[in-house]
């Protein structure tokens, strides 16, 4: 078994309006240190064992689903589970 | 200045109905190898420097904003940025 950590992000040149909302609170909750906040997806995926090319299917799975490519970047870490 | 990267995860007794959906769509893609989707937040911070005790402050934003404690986990990782 596998278990996939994707984190998809908004690109640096789009606005984050959501993530402008949350540094505005945490502005009004004393949290003046706070400079700037992102708000992304952080997804977890657990994959059976498969002959196939997992990154290149992983890869696919963002490309086709996951991630709005206009708009996001993604990243993601394979880690293979032990199954005890 | 710090980067802190923020993980918030829905408990794992908390049925995640976005995550299901998510997994349909990807069956439906033809991606059978997918048993399990968990989606969550994903949040980059940063902050200036500051005298306070960062990781006392970030855990405070957590569970005062940041994290629904009732029904979510979260955990963070605190990068010290070196500004060029």
């Amino acid at each position: 078994m596998m278990k996939v950590k994707v984190y998809i992000t908004l690109r640096e040149s789009v606005l984050d309006p959501q993530g402008s909302a949350v540094r505005t609170s945490l502005h009004a909750l004393t949290y003046n240190e706070v400079q700037d906040v992102r708000i992304g997806k952080y997804m977890e995926l657990t994959l059976s064992k498969t002959e196939e090319d997992v990154d290149a299917r992983i890869k696919e799975m963002c490309e086709k689903l996951l991630a709005n490519t206009v708009i996001e970047d993604y990243r993601y870490e394979i880690e293979e589970v032990v199954s005890s």
